[in-house]
């Protein structure tokens, strides 16, 4: 496998793509942006995972539609109105699809579209439609504005690059993604856009994204709350010039490499961005029976509500960890479990074969005072190992959804 | 069905029980009782439902033996300390045992032993030993100083009494619980401790007392976490002269709906008293294609940290329920849900066929500015209804629980 490394520029590093962001007027604050679009400058092979979620909002429906064919060459995107549970709302999407289209002199299939925002509000079509030309205009290879465009809680942008060598071309991937609520993707994901330039046939660039998904974003929760608006998209222009992936072979694994390394920096950047969150939560297991026990074990010891609140209090309260572990559904000797917590600052051990350590409480402190904490957790079951991540649970999530809407 | 009234007097309104709650030295706090004694004059059928978290503290691996007869007499209790993955659980949940059992005169597999607080920290047996014969010399038939020595974060004690006729005899049940972190009882519950003197079989005693918790105790969630102390016993001393209860008959029934009548009223004691709530949310589900569907669903609503957050702050975000109801796992059909809330000042709908409605803002928080409010789901799929009860997500429930050790 080549070497895979993080490079400048977003969706638009990869050669081919342009991206766009601007304020429309669907947020009252005229300094956030609320639309943003990433065009392709070729057909692409293109790929989504959806949320699970049962209720799922109009435009994840259309897009479903429009994917039918493995196809498309832009992606649309709203804030701040997620056009879910809303009154005409297939309507709006399609509206909004077709002023694009035309916009782009492209078909209205070839457009994946999304929305994120309050849920249950009518979609302010008119104002969408009408900022499109402007949308178009404002393209270039500047990544940044449609990845601001996209933040709803969002308290930073989230767009990364990453380059290897794939078939004897150089191969780019770029992507951006936001968060910061209603996050536990299940089988699916919160809102992700990538680019790449590399030639794939359509189904394999769905399962790789499928695949990728579920190493990466599937791994993380800031609420435990599955969003109605999830979805992850990829676009794959060709150009790159790689012999076409036909099959799963040392490319395709390749790709997915590579597909894994830019979304696990986009997932732990959305989990260390949770709302309120002032610190990334990693959850590391090993020595479990499977990975997929590991994955259990590890999703809901990050996803505890006790024990993010004991992160932001900076609590070694280890207990609540291996009580996350024992209603997780996960099967495990429960009379084997050791539990350690690091950081930058340092690792200690607080819990050996299930019973708690003596430990310096200082030190203990000191550890999880940091930005980005590890809790390790290590079974004698067998060799299935995994990471989750999450983040705190603080004053501010209560303050932010207390009152999001007004 | 005879008429179930509330009494006076919890665990000690049954005739011949007798209760005691002192402060030990378990809890630094000298004015916090923390330990508790429940005691029948004649020895009784005997009952209890555990937690399903695979992390099982001592005691409940000990209460769980002594029980494989079906018969019991006394129930201690300690708060504090958990005696969950701590050295020497087992052994010293014997001693104390062993120390109730010497100073009362009867078998230690005669008593229900169960703890709470926190986890992973030695049980102070000395302690809990030497202070026996001082709480068996203060056992009344004052119920209060029991409820209140179960107490951990619980802003107030839940005890309550409630009489009926059976078999043509006045029949009393008592009971107290105890919440209010880690509370998302799974065909389990929290502690909850019930005394009656009706006559009855044990493995119906079991029987009934498992379809009441699933009605009852299993419908709450203050945290989506599930304890590994969780407890529910009950002890039936047979004095009231019923006709022992030997099959599923109309008195049986008449005993279950008692028993449901009292642990409902503690349940939603527990959802009201979670830690930090301001408020008591009931969600209320109708129309759905099953009795099932209609749990998994109120449920999901109730335990949704941003359901819980927008009561909180008293916002009519609907949304939040679809998504919650949504991601349950509950299939239901997404085009027909109508959505109200109401309290004690009144009744707002806010959703209609899966659509927002306009509705008066001022008047939707004033409705979920009251201390109990009800969020009403109405589906279009058939008859199954249920309720299920929760609380607000607060800031308090932060401050408590980033602190929760030291």
């Amino acid at each position: 496998m080549s070497d895979i490394k993080f490079i400048p520029g977003g969706i638009t590093a990869p050669q081919g793509f342009l991206a766009s962001g601007i304020h429309c007027g669907i947020r009252r604050n005229k300094t956030k942006r609320d639309l943003a679009l990433i065009l392709a400058d070729v057909p692409c092979a293109a790929a989504a995972v959806y949320t699970t979620n049962i209720v799922k909002a109009a435009p994840i429906t259309l897009t479903m539609n429009h994917l039918a064919d493995g196809q498309a060459r832009a992606i649309l995107v709203n804030s701040g109105n997620a056009n879910a549970c809303a009154p005409g709302g297939m309507e709006a999407a399609q509206a909004c699809v077709e002023a694009a289209a035309n916009a782009l002199d492209i078909k209205p299939s070839d457009i994946i579209v999304n929305s994120t925002g309050v849920i249950g509000q009518p979609l302010p079509t008119d104002v969408i439609t009408k900022a499109i030309p402007k949308l178009v205009k404002e393209l270039s290879t500047d990544s940044a504005p449609a990845a601001e465009a996209i933040m709803t809680t969002d308290t930073f942008s989230k767009s990364y690059a990453v380059q290897c060598i794939i078939g004897g071309k150089s191969v780019t991937i770029g992507g951006i993604a936001k968060g910061s609520g209603m996050i536990h993707p299940n089988m699916a994901t919160m809102l992700a856009f990538l680019t790449t330039d590399i030639s794939i046939d359509s189904n394999l660039l769905q399962d790789a994204l499928r695949d990728s998904v579920a190493y990466t974003y599937n791994r993380i929760s800031v609420d435990g709350d599955t969003s109605t608006n999830d979805m992850t998209a990829i676009l794959a222009s060709g150009t790159a010039g790689n012999p076409q992936i036909i099959k799963k072979d040392a490319d395709y694994d390749a790709f997915v490499s590579a597909l894994n390394t830019i979304n696990l920096k986009l997932a732990k950047d959305i989990a260390k961005d949770g709302e309120g969150a002032t610190k990334l939560i990693t959850c590391q297991v090993r020595g479990a029976s499977t990975e997929e026990t590991a994955v259990t074990i590890a999703k809901s010891v990050i996803a505890s509500s006790l024990v993010k609140s004991a992160m932001f209090g900076a609590d070694a309260n280890w207990g609540r960890v291996l009580c996350a572990m024992g209603y997780s559904g996960a099967s495990f000797d429960v009379a084997k479990v050791d539990v350690a917590f690091l950081s930058k600052s340092g690792r200690i051990e607080v819990c050996k074969q299930s019973m708690g350590l003596d430990f310096d409480e200082e030190q203990a402190k000191s550890i999880l005072n940091r930005s980005e904490v590890t809790i390790e957790v290590v079974l004698s079951d067998g060799t299935g190992s995994a990471e989750a991540y999450g983040c705190d649970l603080t004053y501010d999530y209560v303050r932010i959804n207390g009152d999001y809407r007004t």
